[in-house]
């Protein structure tokens, strides 16, 4: 049944792709879960995680273009390749159609006289689309191919990606590219312990100083350089990352997607498995959108949007690539906070004071200690100075053996889960034994320990050896980046205890309204007012009592029936801005008066050429907080919807918030306290706080309709949504809604 | 006529905790100007710049509480003393009570037995005080005293503090301390050429990064840690070092402020020698302000008001002791800019997009590159390569001769300013050369050439030798940091450009409308609504025609004189919240509707026990845009002025913005700019603009009664203010007035 409804009209991107070449929807979707595993718009509510063990640990690779030839580009990456395959313990075949062997090597004249049927093909080859033809009877799990000129470089380029990704999906291996690199094939520092990042990037050189950080001591297990996605893509790295035992966290560097669906499964499937995900994803200016997209041809999306939904689904946007290092790094190797508290210890009251100022600004908890503990640091620290938290010891007795006690002190404190230690100025006879100090207490608790190293050169000792050296120190350059990893850390432990994944509720066969709603759709109409509200009711959401009318006659019997006082509008399809045009009278409180608005609302819109389908004769609602909610579509994740407060000075001052479907009852209510102008849903001024409660269901209803109508509802817009005192509901007042 | 008036009603807090001791004014303020010159509030108009070449260059120096005993604290603070001595030049006199000899110089028993007058008297010793007493007869220049104990020690120290303070308005000499150290003495690189930075900081911990700077090639003139600026404050040394030669910018560590009006006018003076002043602050949260005050016993100030004052000043605010850095660093040494276009250009097409869009977000402007300028590039970059801006030379051209040529090319761009080239990867064939170029090219250029080196490593020869070798390119690590400082440089030279200072054109007697004022002034009262209204009437500020009426019968005499409709209030002193207690009747338009209201008000006022002073009828004035405009006193810069936008919902968002006095013209309008709902004044939804000038108009009105009436002024709040559309002016409809 949904099939036959929906099967046409989803906006995965890559299967609509493929059925509009003809080929059956099946064969696209590589073995992923089909429309069994559907909800009610037609797409997946699971991600298959793509096994890809044998793509980063291969038992046999072959070489299609290797080459021993000297000064030809491709011979330093056979050389790589080969030294890669020794390393992951990998059989290496050369293919080449005229050469015997490269570097000693025999070679196979093609993929199809290969000796054995290999894990993956890596493809050194201008067009890499034969290749994949050749290599679809071979049975090979994976490609690589480095071949750039595709959607990167315009139209053409665009158009031999399709058909490249059409002959992937015909194929039945998985591929990696086309434009990407050997940085999947690096040389990884395996003397490193703990839990590493796994590093996905859509550009090689932007993942460098991430895959750079094992000279700092991190460890790092993948690196996934995406290229152009013609097959797997960003979130098919992310999936497989977050189930992979050895990966602490996910970092990647983002500058579109292909599908926006895949992103939130993949997400999802990571904040289940409590992986934390740390991206920069380009597109907070047109400027960078514009670029991003000329540089990978790939979408980059609404960034309010892809922000939110990000934010739904726990994945912790960053700005800076040094960002993304340090907070990725905190988050794959930190332990789980056993308190939310962070204590800042410094040498300085200076120190403590300006680092204290920006954790409180940037959101950290800083408890005051109580009166017992800090009695006990006062043992050791003098009696003048402040202990409260910041903990200030004036600088001396971290030179002996009191510094060590105060350390554990602090960490010995049920409300502390974090302390930081800022350490701006480097000053051997402190800071070396204080560095040691703080690598000893971290190594004998599961409490997280952040040290700054302020000093701007960074080749001290008490950095590079003590701090550098152990796993259990988060160490840091900078006040910001300290105060963002540790939020987010926190933050990334409160979001997954309390995730509950939005795609086990979400609806999968279309609710009893839905059909009532179909019967007033009108392609690629906008409906008239009266039809948009009958669009809402079929949905459950409340809309004023009202009746169209089409003579003064019907209106006075129309007005005695909803009640009065009344409102009177001119109705039309296609009309906007009735107010401004004077189509709308409001609180009419007799028979005469209602006459007279008929013949005045009618006379208004035969002198402005408008042909009414009737006048709407609506009861008047008392005041409330005016809204609005609406449902536009994002061409990475579909029908999205929107709400913010209404009336002039918030269209002033833009004040909405946006969710991605699916999302639950949580999220419609974290929406809400993301609206600057929250308060008033409160009460101001002696108001009576807002029928929240009825906001959320509206809002909830809206996000049903928005996925059972999904592309045929092009767009909806309530406004105002008029959310009444507590207890009393909201009512719709007017409605605009677009069919495709 | 102004001492008489204004006096004793100065907020300086140093010249009214004096006069509170019994002090003559005069005997305070350290040769500073007088009132002579001084503003219409009686505070001065200009800073004396104390003359610290003495100081940071003494020819001779007691060293009071010189010691050679092995262990003791002074024994190592003494040879450093020495050192620092021998290095500027400066004999070293000991003053030790018993000792014959420190380090074999001659010892004097007191500072009174001095062999000859010095310049610097550096104090050893726990108490300073009665030293200070006897240093007043040696006509010794300037004492530095390290000993703590004083204000950031609570109240016994404050007062302390208070005595020495006083001692040192007694002596004649400046006092750098107490709670400072030896900051000012350390060891400079002397091998560094071109303008330096000079640091003040309020903790020595926190200017320790921008000291070590040194090691990375930034040369560093001078370090004033200004403790508790019991005498010399931070303000002294940005007047002071505003005026050197050798400094480009100037860096600050400030906790706390000691008097508003003194950071005002060194401000003032770095912007008219348009040397860049470069502050953290500390304060941005309440935890922040506390522990700050607690750790050098200064005033932190409202937040919003320090933020204001630094804005309208030209002082660039940053938050993280790197941002001070790297901000600092690029304004003391970048040549004026040429152009205001930024050109970014990678080798990698991720990178530029990613820089690009963090850069715009930032304020940047990346003007794209003319058809003329693609084509120049693109002989040397593959056609398929974007070159519009950012510039992606797809890497393998910055290999060999063409890399060089690209550089120049973009520097050539008569639009471009700046070129900023983020390396994120080292890749040593190709970065090395990159950076080779841009240094070379750096040399041969008055623009701007910036390099981002993204490793986390840091460690590298491209990094270390050849960029941070050049005093030409300016080398961030973070993209964050080098667009903050790139942005802070383009608008420090706009600001400078403009700069017209607010104190040539400060009142400096009263206006004719100061008398009309004083008289409706009750000191200690709340003015009822229509007096307040005669107070803006006094300015020049326009109220509607409005009558005080004791009776309905005056109350329709009133009506017809003002013309219906009108608006009627009950009026009285200490009374708000007027319209939520029924008090305020709109749109009469009848004498019988007058007679009934009139009557209303005034059984409501009995009902609730309000004794009314009369009813106010008043014009009723036509919708425009309400504003609210008001005047507070901050306890560090005095009066100031608040404006925000009117009505619940601005309210609730709290958009408002405030700007110190003095201001001019262009700081009223650029005030307007931070209101987020800023378009509410241009017309919204059909409203036409509202009339902006007469807005700007009378912000500057309330400037003027604020400095006027200064101190007696507790507290203004003009709301609305109703503007009406162009050229009709601004209506203030109702007023709160409260004397001190």
């Amino acid at each position: 049944m949904l099939g036959s409804t929906y099967g046409t009209l989803t906006t995965d991107s890559r299967r609509a792709r493929v059925i509009a070449c003809g080929e059956q929807p099946g064969l696209a979707v590589h073995g992923r879960a089909g429309t069994d595993d559907a909800d009610v718009s037609g797409r997946p509510l699971s991600a298959d995680v793509p096994d890809l063990d044998r793509f980063f640990r291969p038992e046999s690779i072959a070489v299609v273009g290797a080459s021993d030839a000297e000064g030809r580009p491709n011979t330093g990456i056979t050389r790589q390749l080969m030294a890669w395959a020794e390393r992951v313990g990998a059989r290496l075949h050369p293919v080449h159609p005229t050469r015997e062997t490269v570097f000693g090597l025999a070679c196979s004249p093609s993929v199809a006289e290969l000796p054995e049927q290999v894990d993956l093909a890596v493809l050194l080859v201008g067009d890499p689309l034969p290749v994949i033809e050749q290599l679809a009877d071979t049975k090979v799990k994976f490609a690589v191919a480095f071949a750039s000129g595709f959607a990167e470089t315009g139209e053409e380029g665009a158009a031999a990606q399709e058909r490249l990704a059409e002959a992937v999906a015909r194929s039945g291996l998985r591929l990696l590219g086309p434009n990407t690199n050997l940085n999947a094939f690096e040389k990884f520092r395996d003397d490193l312990d703990g839990p590493a990042i796994a590093l996905i990037t859509q550009s090689g050189h932007q993942g460098r100083p991430v895959f750079t950080l094992q000279e700092l001591g991190i460890r790092l297990s993948h690196w996934a350089p995406t290229g152009n996605e013609a097959d797997l893509e960003t979130s098919d790295f992310i999936s497989y990352f977050s189930q992979r035992p050895e990966v602490g966290a996910i970092a990647c560097y983002v500058e579109g997607l292909k599908d926006g669906r895949s992103f939130l499964l993949a997400a999802d499937r990571a904040a289940r498995a409590k992986v934390p995900v740390v991206a920069v994803k380009v597109g907070r200016t047109e400027t960078g959108a514009r670029t991003a997209a000329s540089h990978t041809g790939k979408l980059t999306g609404a960034d309010t949007v892809v922000d939110a939904a990000m934010r739904q689904f726990g994945v912790i946007r960053v700005d800076g690539l040094d960002e993304l290092q340090d907070t990725a790094a905190l988050l794959a190797r930190a332990r789980p906070p056993q308190a939310d508290g962070v204590v800042v210890y410094s040498i300085s009251g200076g120190t403590g004071a300006h680092f204290s100022d920006l954790a409180t600004a940037g959101g950290l908890n800083l408890p005051v200690l109580s009166e017992a503990k800090q009695a006990e640091l006062h043992q050791w620290i003098p009696e003048y100075l402040n202990v409260s938290n910041p903990v200030d010891n004036g600088g001396h007795p971290v030179g002996d053996w009191r510094g060590r006690k105060i350390i554990d002190a602090i960490l010995a404190d049920p409300s502390v889960g974090v302390l930081i230690c800022p350490i701006t100025g480097p000053f051997p006879p402190m800071s070396d034994k204080l560095a040691q100090d703080l690598v000893d207490a971290a190594e004998q608790t599961d409490k997280l320990v952040c040290v700054i190293w302020g000093s701007p050169v960074g080749t001290e000792d008490a950095y590079r050896e003590t701090l550098l050296g152990s796993s259990r120190v988060a160490t840091f350059r900078t006040f910001a980046n300290c105060v963002t990893a540790v939020r987010a850390h926190l933050e990334h432990h409160r979001f997954t205890a309390a995730y509950r994944s939005p795609f086990e509720d979400a609806p999968r066969t279309p609710s009893p309204s839905f059909r009532k709603a179909q019967a007033l759709m009108r392609p690629g109409k906008q409906l008239s007012e009266h039809a948009a509200k009958q669009l809402l009711r079929a949905y459950g959401i409340r809309v004023p009592r009202e009746q169209l009318v089409t003579s003064a006659a019907a209106a006075v019997r129309a007005a005695s029936l909803v009640g009065y006082p009344v409102v009177m509008k001119a109705s039309a399809p296609q009309l906007a801005h009735k107010s401004e045009l004077g189509l709308v009278k409001v609180g009419l409180t007799s028979a005469s008066q209602v006459r007279d608005a008929y013949r005045e609302l009618t006379d208004i819109a035969r002198y402005e050429g408008i042909e009414l389908d009737g006048v709407l004769v609506c009861q008047m609602v008392e005041r409330g907080v005016e809204m609005v909610v609406g449902v536009t579509h994002d061409e990475l994740f579909g029908p999205t919807v929107t709400v913010g407060l209404g009336g002039v000075l918030v269209e002033v001052l833009q004040d909405t918030a946006v969710r991605v479907p699916p999302f639950g009852e949580d999220q419609a209510r974290a929406l809400l306290g993301e609206l600057r102008g929250r308060a008033l849903l409160d009460g101001v001024r002696g108001a009576p706080p807002a029928d929240v409660d009825a906001l959320v269901e509206v809002i909830l209803r809206v996000q049903r309709m928005a996925l059972e109508l999904h592309d045929d509802l092009a767009e909806l817009d309530i406004n105002p949504l008029m959310v009444l005192p507590r207890g009393q509901g909201a009512v719709a007042l007017d409605a605009l809604a677009v069919c495709r």
